[in-house]
């Protein structure tokens, strides 16, 4: 058995970047980029002016005919004198002769001309050509992760495509006679089937909306079968179930016979001990407690740590704050708890029922509150680290 | 022109609730209950061993006679007799004449039967029925948010269906003489669009995956006709562009002709001044200024809480957290300042380069630092309040 910080550092030495795919900035939120982008174009591509207003040659002269105009999306290269003035707007083209524009607020309009009431600085109002990025140089580096925005400015530079570490591929095995799905009769001494749809749910956080679901039954030559076949499919594989000592859990023998190498099996920790970590090549096979609650601290904990280090992404934890506890707590286990909590501004509590086969508590807690292995007892108003999830 | 927290009042004020449909639980990640949900079974259904072990009759006798065998899924009541047990297994059924179980671990095997090596409490390893939750009790509350622990808790008490807010229709007009489509030639005086596929991206953070997309030349016919046309398919009309003072801007006389009613237009704030928001009936239209970051600081700060309340959720705005500025910095503007910042668990720094036209920043940084508009200065190491985004 091994300590929570062991197994961490194990999920995260073992879980390699997927393989490089091209794929459409539209469609590359999330995703984490496997080249650095250099511009193709200058941004802005013309020297744009930056309000609505009159563009001109700065001089001393304040009364000025108009002799053009520019619209966005225009481009008319008019000449223009000393004390000529083109209308021009937000984002459009500045003709080459002039060096500034006044804003529409700053003159007073005559028929066709205008007077400057308020003469601005020389070059004022003017976005220079590459003044936003210079064609040739860096737009985002290797590694970043595309946000909203970041789709934004690689849309504005007109490029359509860019190379990403491509999406894991998840399969879940649900093991377990007495499962039944969910919308059937309940026959007595079954229970119905929470954990895949549940895991199928946060699988969503990372963006991976389709995983499989296989069903299986107790026996080993079932379970052999459908990892061989899951081996061959996906890139993480989720077993539910069926990782105990039972004699009815064939899961650790199946995945022996396929191959599959042990990196860990049972951490120090409560709820979530009997979690088994391996990998066959590149593939990652996690086989997490049937309890519902067990299943879904080690997924928050180790399972989504290692889908982000597939997808190529650095920071793989569920980021980690500090909130001072309601109420003491003492932690008579040896192990590593993961506790249900709920975290306001101000502090965090401990939510009642912290069973592992109950999803109650976990439905309205929004945070885990992490007390290690070693520490005993803790005051009221001590400061806790706590990991917000959802 | 109104304050940032006018603004956020007014935007809450006229959101209101999207009608309510019924949804596979499945689906349900994300979604707002709009009913209250009670369990239509008892969970555990019947009395459950907790361990893999022996159930028996608790009793001064320690060697039985192993007479039957019930797994995880299976249902014999065998009958049992004081000096008799059950071997028994996680999740299984445990016969009603048996109190207790105990764990394999505990006992010697010898032949047919067991010797208890450490005899347990009374009662010990039984969940019993209805112990997770009672036939009839309540589930979750109306207004939660479906996270996906409440979606393996419905699913684990055969809950297929549940009422919830349904998601906003967005529909997004895009407006300017000057766009181009991404993966087409510039042309001179043009730039490329990337304002739709940015906020769509944006979007995606709210579940609101397919926003449609409507491009539309300035001309005030056109633009009056895409948005009548918009108020009958969309529940939230994003409008980018076109709502400055500028004579090409039509989109505000264009929601005028459509009856679409001003909540707002513009607000004292930078990036992002020339907002505007109103509705007609409950369809709510923000017209957003056509800058990238003022149009994706207008999204973040409005549109999403605007969203947020007709999902039905009640905390709509993004979450604010407190850090130490890294250097001093002056709000010569008397406006509400969002800049884009980078902040770590120590402190927050100020990026280089907060045009509005830009999203080079943006797309490096990772929260908005608000500096409210009657602040002139700020000291270094002073705590500013941070919005986190991504």
């Amino acid at each position: 058995m091994i300590q929570v910080d062991q197994a961490l550092a194990i999920v995260a030495a073992n879980s390699s970047k997927m393989p490089v795919k091209k794929i459409k900035v539209a469609k590359a939120l999330g995703y984490v980029l496997a080249e650095t982008i250099y511009s193709p174009i200058d941004m802005p591509p013309f020297r744009q002016s930056a309000m609505d207003g009159y563009a001109f040659i700065h001089s001393d002269l304040t009364s000025l005919a108009v002799v053009g105009i520019s619209q966005a999306g225009d481009y008319s290269n008019s000449t223009l004198e000393k004390n000529e003035a083109i209308r021009i707007y937000t984002g459009a083209y500045i003709p080459d002769a002039a060096d500034t524009v006044v804003m529409q607020e700053h003159v007073t309009v005559k028929g066709g001309s205008i007077t400057i009431d308020k003469v601005p600085p020389v070059t004022i109002n003017v976005r220079n050509k590459g003044e936003q990025i210079e064609k040739g140089a860096v737009v985002l580096e290797k590694n970043t992760v595309i946000s909203a925005a970041a789709v934004g400015f690689l849309a504005g530079l007109g490029i359509v495509t860019v190379k990403v570490y491509s999406k894991p591929k998840v399969g879940i095995i649900v093991t377990g006679n007495e499962l039944v799905a969910v919308g059937k009769k309940l026959p007595k001494g079954k229970i119905y089937e929470s954990n895949a749809v549940m895991l199928a749910a946060a699988l969503k956080s990372v963006g991976i909306n389709k995983p499989v679901i296989f069903k299986v039954k107790d026996s080993l030559k079932a379970t052999a079968k459908v990892i061989e076949s899951c081996l061959t499919q996906f890139d993480v594989i989720l077993i539910s179930g069926g990782i105990s000592v039972g004699d009815y859990d064939f899961v650790k023998e199946a995945l022996v016979q396929n191959g599959v190498e042990e990196l860990f099996y049972k951490i120090n920790q409560k709820p979530g001990k009997p979690l088994f970590f391996g990998k066959k090549e590149d593939k990652l096979v996690f086989a997490l407690p049937g309890n519902p609650a067990s299943s879904l601290t080690c997924f928050y904990v180790y399972v989504l740590a290692a889908l982000k280090k597939r997808l190529g992404l650095t920071n793989i934890h569920l980021p980690k704050m500090s909130r001072k506890i309601s109420a003491a707590y003492n932690n008579t286990t040896g192990k590593t708890l993961f506790l249900k909590g709920f975290y306001s501004d101000h502090d965090v509590r401990v939510l009642e029922s912290q069973s592992s086969a109950m999803l109650n508590t976990f439905s309205t807690a929004n945070c885990f509150i992490t007390i290690p292995n070693d520490v005993t007892a803790i005051a009221a108003n001590e400061e806790v680290t706590i990991i917000p999830f959802n």
